[in-house]
């Protein structure tokens, strides 16, 4: 899979973009129908060939140990039969979302008679790169062409087998139903500099996602030359207001702190309203220490909690991805807000009360891509959303933003029709 | 207005970005009737500044000819009391529009009980760069506030005075309906390397919307951190089908290319079936001879009409902005679009045919911001699709695609609403 030589790799790269363009413009006239049986088919196909998958993936686990991977890394690039069975559901789950493509989203006839239309098309060329788990290859792969998209996968090289197995039986299948085999390729090699060159290609590619560390994403925001889906991390608070119910306080923000620790939308920082601060305090600090959770405080909380550690100015924009939490006491909602638009990452805030002005207020003014009120942070996600398959979680306000299903990966066009009509 | 260093400039343009973000908080929980009635209260203090606004205009016309303007420049820079009179009944109409803000664009209620809403929110702040006709000050600062967003205003030097003016007009009435002076800023200074100051804050600015010529919208793509909404040109393309009102097709081209020149939706290139060049291209030549165009055509065209000059590769590329056409003869509506979609800036693009299938095909396939059916490609405009007041066009596929008005100023934000839910 080593590619020669720089000359090499920046033609392999120019090719592979063409080709994903030449197979978007086809893609894009493909029917529903025709995406929704590929899909079905490479389910089928999946089931029946986990034998070639599991092989690929033993050599994947084969190499992992001498890519350093952990323990839990290595569980998670496994493919075992129940989880080629989880992939091949996920395809035809995607098969069961209606196409987008062609829907009227407006549409409007001028007092002079002209009829506009606006109407759903495919973005174009995605470029997805993403970590070493080879189920997001065929998730990838079947949300961007369900969407009219070709995409150029780029996946982490630890699953590299994996992926390459799948991708050929997916591509395997898109023949017979008028699918280009190029409107989803894999990067065949895993020479870092590969990824410098696809950013470049702003005149094939429409859209970059990245998808994996804050480094990764950080590089790819950088080198991009055409737009980026993305987030960057995720310092998700929970505000606990005067109006709480306590109890479900307790509840929500241990599911939003300590339900997973690894991900984006786990809450990494409390703000608790003074009112209630001395009750509070107690009953999270016994929930906390019961899950191992160190809690990082401000003066006031430090007070009222001996087992709280004094939080520096560091602590409140930290995302932690683990065991800790900082905690920040304040008068009233509107230092609630201003402390959470200033340190949040704009990912997911939830306010717990029961006062309909004071939640009025909070999703009003909070600035993050999901705000949620008396829910646990954790559901920001596209799955929960019901968006079928997600390809990313955005924090920017620009084309998408929050869970990036489907429609994340498409623009629109406008068709107007006239008798011959001339602008006088 | 000159700023005395390089360092007082860095600071002015980061105190600038810092005021408008503030004020976009703010002005993100103003009331549509607040908005309105801060648009008709401008207007009606317009129509008695004419004064002061004529006044202020003296003086640019004064420095005119030594900036080297034309005397259509010039005159396009003048402000009668009729242009006083266009621009304040232009802040009465966006005024009529519905407020975007707050609008419920799609909801679910999810099998476990969480209702979920996207609704439509603010983009922030907004940084505009344009070219010296001072009518789109008061535009660009009324549909920025009207969607919600704070602008930074950075107009030519040419109409300094007269937007200094009009925005002094517009932030006096401002504070009354509880509208921050600062949602709408111009920039003070003249100097060119303040854009390049603005383009680097992006973690004030939202969104960069640059309008005027391509050197200046290539700059600020290139430099900006932030996105940017814009078109680079408008390389139109009227095709004319086999099965084509030959009448109609000469209406329409001559509208096209001949209502005005200078203009990003003029037609800068036409293609003909071959079925039906032979009658047509005499045709449309004595209509194009008469309006002093000259036909830049490809070796068939030529062949047909004496008249035409060969064109060459770089034709079919050219975005003439004046009284030239190329001409282009295809074997059939696949070659027509095939050309199309490689020389077209994606701008618009317009068939002539009475062929359901042929408009069908040239619809789905063509890729470009508008596409016309026997109409004009001289209506791909905000005012012309009825969106109120245009802010610029787009001919990229990633958030706002055509001619862009209050909308495009627009992102949305998840309210997640439960009774305590947690994630299992």
């Amino acid at each position: 899979m080593a590619i020669a030589d720089e000359t090499d790799l920046t033609t392999y790269c120019l090719q592979t973009a063409e080709k994903a363009l030449a197979a978007s413009r086809v893609l894009a006239t493909v029917s529903g129908q025709a995406k929704n049986d590929w899909l079905r088919a490479s389910a089928a196909a999946l089931r029946e060939s986990s034998d070639a998958i599991a092989e690929a993936n033993a050599r994947d686990i084969a190499n992992a140990t001498g890519y350093g991977l952990t323990d839990a890394q290595i569980d998670r690039l496994r493919l075992t039969e129940d989880r080629v069975e989880g992939i091949a559901s996920a395809l035809e789950q995607i098969a069961m979302f209606p196409d987008p493509i062609g829907e009227t989203i407006d549409s409007t006839v001028r007092p002079n008679g002209l009829s506009i239309q606006k109407i759903r098309v495919p973005l174009g060329v995605v470029f997805f790169i993403y970590e070493s788990r080879p189920n997001v290859t065929a998730d990838a792969a079947a949300i961007c062409v369900k969407s009219g998209n070709a995409v150029i996968l780029r996946g982490g090289k630890e699953a590299i087998h994996s992926s390459q197995a799948i991708v050929q039986i997916l591509q395997e299948q898109a023949a017979q139903f008028g699918i280009p085999k190029d409107a989803l390729q894999l990067v065949s090699t895993t020479d870092r500099a590969a990824v410098g060159h696809f950013l470049k290609l702003n005149q094939f590619i429409d859209v970059a996602i990245p998808r994996g560390g804050e480094g990764l994403i950080r590089r790819v925001s950088e080198e991009a030359t055409m737009p980026v889906i993305k987030h960057f991390d995720g310092n998700c608070h929970v505000y606990v207001d005067q109006a709480a119910d306590l109890e479900m306080a307790v509840r929500v923000t241990i599911n939003s702190k300590c339900h997973r620790y690894g991900v984006c939308n786990a809450a990494e920082s409390l703000v608790v309203h003074e009112a209630v601060a001395e009750k509070f305090l107690p009953m999270i600090a016994t929930a906390l220490a019961e899950k191992g959770v160190e809690i990082r405080g401000d003066e006031a909380t430090c007070k009222m909690l001996k087992s709280a550690v004094p939080a520096t100015e560091q602590d409140f924009g930290e995302e932690y991805l683990g065991p800790i939490i900082s905690v920040k006491i304040v008068a009233d909602i509107d230092q609630a807000i201003a402390h959470i638009n200033r340190y949040s990452s704009k990912h997911t805030e939830s306010i717990i009360t029961e006062s309909l002005a004071a939640s009025r207020k909070f999703t009003t003014q909070i600035d993050s891509s999901a705000v949620m009120v008396n829910a646990s942070t954790r559901f920001n996600d596209g799955g929960e959303f019901g968006l079928g398959a997600e390809i990313g979680i955005s924090t920017d306000k620009f084309h998408a933003r929050g869970p990036c299903g489907i429609e994340a990966l498409t623009s629109y066009k406008y068709i107007v029709m006239g008798d011959g009509h001339v602008r006088s």
